[in-house]
């Protein structure tokens, strides 16, 4: 629709944005075709994408040595490489950071075993240390960094801030955005550890095609996390996916089906315990198959609650478990069938235990595209966060 | 954003349709007014009202013989007499048929008893009635009618039907689009009771200020509908709230407790028999509190699922048992304090039993938004939809 009225440094500065989200997520783009997706004059896109590459947003694809007849039209891209952002993953048993570019791409990945008995004090100089690694092996400084989110497993407030119950011991009392705030002047989030997994399997994983995802962080506690319509589920306050809190639906005590099967060897460690059990049961062990059976029967319940709440297109089955996905996922579907009025379609995660990073990942862009990109552009070598 | 490239009539229709939603929902606006609000110079915009006008989408609101100094200038409206839409409710023990313009505006609305034993056919040659005196009472005819929502009990599919389980007799075969299409030529669409309560909640009820909306339909049956991000939830397959089949929520058995209370008078009617409860427990009757309180707690188990996944801003109380939310609301609250981690607002819905066909009214609506005025716009006189 017509546009007049509009100041015309805002016009410029929109006109800016619209070329710069045209080169987005492209192959490198002519000035021909940036003008043909945005609606600009190619005067007005060339002079405009110039700027982009004086400021730093966007360079030149030079043209290989080709066998093209003439003089190839010069490419631009986005320079993903402008900013980056990091997503920690702050687990009971190990500290994972991610570092990537602004599309997404990998950079350093790093991860530092944790002991789960560890106050917050002792986890967050590890979390230091692991950043430190990674900027160090990156080449980066924490200026460099655009956004940083982190996942914790336990119910998050605004503040970021694990109040209600986690299983990090004395975590309760913990600050990590505080903690971290005087090395960053970037955005810091911090996000439940099931609701990052659900975004990373629709980013990365096995959810790729979906707007309606139910993501089962399955393991010695059992979470999810929600995509509706496309968008993670927070809730109004921050704890929708709690289906867990609920004693109606067994998710409590589920896996302790598995641990209390007869033949684990004693004093395995909890998660040993129910590797173990798992390989028993698919070696064929009776009593381990029902202790798989009663542990898949009690999760179906919790299941059927978010399935029927929301009817799903896809339930994912991830987190530690989803490596016995084998043994799981064909008597959940028949459990399902017996509560639910539609069935949806159940996957195993295939993103092992970096799910939580990537997810962190992902919404730190998101971060930087909402508070950066989406409003005034500045040059990208010092960005400016409120 | 510029736009060249786009073809002059495409352009005119655009920027005519922007005139139209410029109209819409405001106060009568002058010329300059529109041109202001769609960024359309004054003469461009002057040109495309005019053609509203004589088209029928327009009128113009002739100034009043006010003490204003000189000539007021013209103002103009968006006409919603333009064509109206028809929300009907399928129920149990009624038929309920509403009529209103597109601007929400109720010009009709006639109710008839149902016979709660009445198969298909009766029920719908019922309907067929209400409809015609509807339309008689407002001087339409059928092809007057833009859209037509039907609201009746179960889980509806994408064809309208009701095939997996409703309390209306012999429902299960029941084709109600097919029965109508002989005589609309508009839209008909069939949603679920609860799903469309739950619109009429935040289009005119208790919950206008709430984008996350858990409605409950209480009465002889419980059942939710949910409005998550300002939007219906249906669900991937149309099932989305259908919590109560899950049996540990408990709400199949939870209205037993009420009919089941001693003291009851023998042969009342089920819903008799809660309404005596409801009223025997006000005055103190201790058995009757007891009723009333098991209800409760049953009712919350379920409530606290949809609460626990959803995390929503508001819980609607709705349905017939409504009328004793003075009894519910406050015990509601304290049960889902057990088992929720957030507790959300509770309200007791107002709507009375209209709610359902009120939102039917509220999504033939927006049906006749997306499909007419958001493509193409052609004079109102004639509506062709597909």
């Amino acid at each position: 629709m017509a546009m007049s009225g509009t100041d015309p440094s805002r016009m410029r500065e929109m006109n800016q944005l619209s070329v710069l989200w045209a080169l987005r997520g492209t192959p490198p783009s002519t000035v021909t075709e940036l003008s043909g997706r945005t609606g600009l004059s190619r005067p007005a896109a060339d002079v405009l994408v110039q700027q982009l590459v004086t400021d730093g947003w966007a360079e030149v694809e030079e043209p290989g040595a080709s066998s093209t007849v003439g003089r190839p039209a010069r490419r631009y891209r986005f320079r993903a490489t402008a900013g980056h952002v990091l997503g920690i993953d702050i687990g009971v048993h190990k500290i994972l950071v991610m570092l990537c570019d602004l599309e997404g791409n990998l950079v350093q990945s790093l991860r530092r075993p944790a002991d789960p008995q560890a106050g917050p004090d002792a986890r967050l100089a590890s979390v230091d240390q692991t950043i430190d690694d990674v900027l160090h092996k990156a080449g980066m400084a924490p200026a460099d960094i655009w956004a940083v989110t982190i996942g914790v497993t336990g119910p998050v407030d605004e503040n970021g801030r694990t109040i209600v119950s986690t299983p990090l011991p004395g975590w309760r009392e913990a600050d990590p955005i505080a903690h971290l705030r005087p090395r960053f002047t970037c955005p810091i989030r911090v996000e439940n550890d099931c609701k990052l997994a659900a975004v990373a399997e629709r980013w990365k994983g096995v959810a790729q095609d979906a707007d309606d995802i139910v993501y089962l962080l399955a393991g010695l506690r059992t979470g999810a996390g929600l995509i509706i319509d496309g968008t993670l589920r927070r809730g109004h306050g921050g704890v929708a996916g709690e289906i867990g809190a609920l004693k109606a639906v067994r998710w409590l005590n589920a896996p302790a089906h598995l641990s209390a099967c007869p033949g684990v060897p004693s004093g395995a460690k909890p998660g040993d315990a129910a590797a173990w059990v798992f390989q028993a049961a698919r070696e064929g062990d009776s009593a381990a198959k029902t202790a798989v059976q009663r542990y898949i029967r009690d999760l179906a319940v919790g299941v059927a609650a978010l399935v029927l709440t929301l009817d799903p297109q896809i339930v994912v089955y991830g987190g530690g478990f989803s490596r016995s996905a084998d043994l799981v996922l064909d008597p959940l579907r028949r459990e399902l069938a017996k509560h639910c009025l539609r069935v949806p379609e159940l996957r195993a995660s295939t993103l092992s235990d970096e799910s939580v990073a990537l997810g962190a990942l992902r919404l730190a862009l998101d971060q930087v595209d909402t508070t950066l990109l989406g409003s005034r552009l500045a040059a990208p070598t010092a960005p400016q966060f409120s």
